[in-house]
């Protein structure tokens, strides 16, 4: 089944984000399009500042409106929107629509708060726990950028039947100011730090296929957005979207630079092939596991 | 801190191999030296046979052995032992020496059972949970070999304050007899199978390293065994041990033909520095992981 990963930029504007959205979409013939995280808007998490709430204001009419572009391209489509719940709850909330229904919703779970992305201030964690959502194209385990780093997420969706998992993201290098010459920030920006932190981002989730026995799809933001609040110089979001199949081979990859569609066959049964060979699931010591739902096992 | 990883070939008897290991700790002068999968003999469990339980009847033995070893050398010494408990009742465990003292041991807790590794007839899983070890050099993560696969082992080994992962185990290639063709040995078989099955197994320990911000050091067996009972050809057993640091940036590497004695500079500290870049043990949703201790979570 063809697959599409629309690696964006942010174009200045909603409007002008969206309209670059459409057209790319427009570009593919794939049965399941995916789009990044907070795919209307920059990724304003650079700062905490209360005038990005109103970007949620819209949050009904956002799903009325990519609920109709799943229509009208008869597509599967995992979106990424800032829904606003009611008066100060708010979560990171992926949408999967397919071919006009609203197949289902993922809140955001783990919730990063790091220099650049302040998370917590806007969203509340997730309250519906890792659930599936069917589609006509297969059972898809739809996570959010931070969860990628967690394998309880990937497990947990593994374990309720995802066929496939999905993460719409938004991570990138914190640009470091000329001017500046913190430690913090010159130890980030060293050519082989950077390396380093993509490589590992890439690593974990690669991981995610292999003990899961499922294919990996990851749909990043690409180019450079200021940090409004001026504190902080910026963030070069890195791109390099990409897909592995059940044993961790790669299937795809984006560039670090452009906007890309990056199209894929993904076959939603070698997952199934591939664990007769590699029977992870069947030796699991669930007795034994108890410490997992503790915060740390120093008792 | 100098580590040494101890990748061996079997040499014909336990008498030739140990002697092979011994003449190979002797040229590291490391304060951690970390031995393979059941060093001590070929890897027996290509079939079922019972007469390689008598393996096991010199297990106090070889406890005493290598605790003098260790005295000897002054050294943390990680080992992989065939344990008799009694009648019936024999374990895949992994032993660890501190200049002399019994540091603890490890019982192998995921037993797998594919054709070329009959584990389950031979080792009853591992009844002591995950139970890191602590030495003079650090809190260690012993796991062995299948236990590789599962994200669950080493984020508890994490939780339980593991400082590094090891994993001494034993892994190949099926070889594939030249007058058969059955469908799963060509398959198996291709250059581009054996590079997919190596490179996941590496995929998923880094992993592991990523995901809980420790290093993660292997060791695997290297070159041919013969199945003894003739129903196999037997296992090109692929070496490839490795060390990467808690990003899942590589540390070392071996090759896939030699014996070789891979050493590494091992920091029991940075892993505490990564982990307040990217702090995910703080943000675990503890309250939602309650499927992992499930076999399936189909109800």
């Amino acid at each position: 089944m063809k697959t599409a990963l629309i690696q964006q930029r942010y174009h200045g504007s909603k409007e002008a984000t969206i309209a670059r959205t459409l057209e790319m979409i427009a570009q593919t013939d794939a049965k399941l399009v995916i789009l990044q995280e907070l795919h209307q808007s920059e990724y304003f998490c650079q700062s905490e500042e209360t005038k990005f709430f109103d970007y949620a204001e819209t949050y009904k009419e956002d799903i009325t409106f990519w609920q109709q572009v799943s229509k009208e391209r008869q597509i599967v489509l995992v979106t990424s929107l800032f829904e606003k719940r009611t008066a100060g709850i708010y979560h990171n909330t992926a949408y999967v629509f397919d071919h006009g229904e609203i197949a289902g919703k993922y809140r955001k779970m783990h919730i990063p708060d790091d220099p650049g992305y302040y998370e917590k201030f806007y969203f509340t964690p997730g309250d519906m726990g890792f659930e599936p959502i069917d589609t006509s194209v297969g059972r898809l385990g739809v996570l959010v950028c931070w969860d990628q780093w967690y394998p309880e997420a990937a497990r947990i969706m593994a374990l309720k039947g995802a066929q496939v998992l999905i993460y719409p993201t938004a991570i990138g290098y914190l640009a470091c100011p000329k001017e500046r010459h913190d430690e913090l920030c010159e130890k980030e920006n060293t050519p082989e730090e950077k390396r380093k932190m993509r490589e590992a981002w890439i690593a974990v989730q690669r991981g995610h296929a292999v003990a899961n026995g499922v294919p990996v799809l990851t749909v990043n933001r690409v180019g450079s957005e200021k940090d409004p609040s001026g504190v902080l110089e910026g963030i070069d979001f890195w791109g390099n979207s990409f897909a592995f199949g059940p044993q961790g081979e790669l299937l795809a990859e984006g560039s670090q630079e452009n906007e890309e569609i990056i199209e894929l066959e993904l076959d939603m049964q070698t997952g199934e092939e591939v664990r007769k060979i590699w029977p992870f699931l069947r030796d699991r010591r669930i007795e034994s596991y108890a410490c997992l739902q503790k915060r740390f096992c120093d008792t």
